[in-house]
């Protein structure tokens, strides 16, 4: 298998969008990302996404994005696997280079949620339509019993889940793409309104539009475009049940930890060797169980882990330096790779005010659903 | 690259499938391709579906199915690329395995269109919204402008249109998983409803439910089944513009043709190598393009060509022995892997009544809108 890089890196603002249609928004993200990697073509394309059918009554994006952004006649799909579309169209990049087939290949991620649809029923189309949504389930609600079976469980309390949305929206004040750049506090955090028990609104991440793209490319091309080499030293994506009920344990997310497992595995890395790590904060109790499932810290210590600090821009493991999906922004199918734009601006360290000191491995963790699939990459700079 | 070939093969029958739900039907098929390879586990999967989204109300698939199937934790996600969903799900699986990061994939494609959803709305968002479906625009009306284009430019007849369905369904009746195994006559097809001038019904594909599955390996563990080998020697896709009115000349699929020559290229083969083809007839102007878009007639003989018998069971270049979408149906997920199953039992000698004789090499075209993709796989006996 070939060693391959982030050679090139595009965003989109992240927010509500209405200057600009799901086209746009990918185009703006991918010509960025192909400027950045000083590229003057693309082998072929892969575009996260997760229901464009349903947001915006268009499907075939891959050929759409391609047509848009001037590059057909090049292979084109898209992919997805609902909120982790984006770390998925990476790996299955990764794939297309590392088996020798293609050199350039451009991975991206869009989605355009605020464009008139019912957000709700469109995101619940992740989850189990026959036993879950169907009895009136929706996302809030599941991770909101995952909230208070952890608490059960560990004792972790609801001021706890707040430091997840404080520390995200400390951060995501520092980063210019995103849509909530504001500090709140845990009183704000604790008061909200209140989505589904204990789970307030400020501990959910907003609806949103955008895109995101990286350009791939083995390393001896990438040592040659002149900027610091970004190795993917591992992939690793796993499935869980896709209903919650199914589980032994719904506080354990599983397919994190086969993920990150496979993932750790190919890198030759462990938990201890990460500098940072952008995961997918979707709610606040996400982030608790994820850091938890990836080996940062002891099961059912998430909470503690977190008002304590350890995950904070200086802290043990610093986490979503974005600002997360919280602070930043959730465009389902852009989330992804937006998490590959922040790892790869840490490691060139060029994250300017968010920057962590001396990062030279880092850690993406995507998931769909309520943890039916989970895809982890991990990031080492050549030095 | 690894030298990979397909070693499982499964699809159910393809019709109004009410008893079946989206679910079933995959694992099904993936249950039968399992048991045909006789392989005791899978690496990793992909699911091929249009928009499982807008006609069954559920995204995530790839993680559904792999629950579903009993295959969890093993990494699986959806590739979507309208009605070659199916075939762009075989090349990502076929990347997957030809780097050497996994050995045992699973391949397969999915879609339930008969369960209340708007289809003609569903099918549409794999044109352009913005600029065609929003015009009223749908496909059956943007194949009718290419067949009228063809008939202008070549002299194409109506008759010669006609005689697509009239071969497609008299294959099909041999095929026992087809939706509409029973001949036509070329005046029934003349005198039927008209759809979109000069299309009738009986020049358009159903609306089906089905599934169809494939298992690839490298060619190592092929050789240990004990099944012939089937090897993949050839994979191409490329795009075109997403709208009809985009391009120079309608009556030309660049995308099949670029799709091809790449497929071409890596299997080293031309079109007069190919014993036989199952390509994507979505409408029988379709057929009569891509044969001359993949070199098998030249550019405005394919009505003549067809008329003739060349593309027969036992003529020059036996096309779409399965029966094609016209007479086999066109769950659209699922067609570009039931190509592969087509092709597979043809390869083998396993094809019953619709067996061509010696047929060594087989290719595979499976198409995404009016043409704004395509995807063109080439495939082996190893003797």
């Amino acid at each position: 298998m070939r060693d391959i890089a982030v050679v090139g890196i595009g965003m989109t603002k992240f927010g509500e969008l209405w200057q600009q249609s799901l086209r746009d928004l990918f185009v703006e993200a991918a010509m960025k990302a192909i400027d950045d990697a000083g590229v003057d073509h693309i082998d072929s394309m892969y575009v996260g996404s997760m229901t464009p059918g349903l947001f915006v009554g268009q499907e075939h994006i891959g050929a759409l994005m391609a047509d848009y952004l001037g590059a057909a006649p090049v292979p084109a799909m898209r992919v997805e696997s609902a909120c982790s579309s984006g770390g998925m169209a990476l790996r299955a990049g990764f794939f297309e280079v590392a088996s020798g087939y293609s050199d350039i290949v451009l991975v991206g991620g869009v989605e355009k949620m605020n464009d008139g649809a019912d957000v709700t029923y469109a995101l619940a189309t992740a989850a189990d339509q026959e036993y879950e949504v169907y009895q009136g389930v929706t996302f809030p609600g599941l991770y909101a019993l995952i909230a208070r079976a952890h608490m059960h469980a560990y004792g972790t309390t609801h001021e706890q889940l707040a430091a997840v949305s404080v520390k995200n929206h400390k951060h995501g004040m520092m980063n210019p793409n995103a849509q909530f750049p504001r500090e709140i506090t845990r009183d704000q955090v604790l008061k909200a309104t209140v989505i589904a028990d204990p789970l307030t609104i400020l501990e959910c991440s907003p609806v949103s539009d955008g895109a995101a793209c990286a350009i791939i490319a083995p390393i001896e091309i990438a040592k040659k475009l002149g900027k610091p080499v970004i190795k993917i030293i591992g992939t690793g994506a796993a499935t869980d049940t896709i209903a919650l009920h199914a589980r032994a344990d719904i506080t354990t997310l599983n397919a994190v930890k086969q993920s990150a497992m496979a993932a750790f595995k190919m890198a030759g890395k462990q938990p201890k060797d990460i500098d940072l790590a952008e995961v997918h904060d979707c709610f606040s109790i996400a982030e608790i169980c994820i850091i938890e499932d990836l080996g940062f810290t002891e099961k059912g210590k998430g909470g503690e882990f977190t008002e304590k600090g350890h995950t904070g821009i200086s802290g043990q493991i610093p986490v979503n330096t974005s600002g997360g999906l919280k602070s930043k922004g959730h465009p389902v199918g852009a989330t992804g790779i937006a998490q590959v734009v922040e790892v790869t601006e840490q490691l060139r360290g060029t994250a300017g005010k968010r920057q962590v000191k001396d990062a030279k491995v880092a850690l993406t963790q995507n998931m769909g659903g309520s943890g039916a699939s989970s895809v982890v990459h991990i990031f080492q700079k050549e030095v």
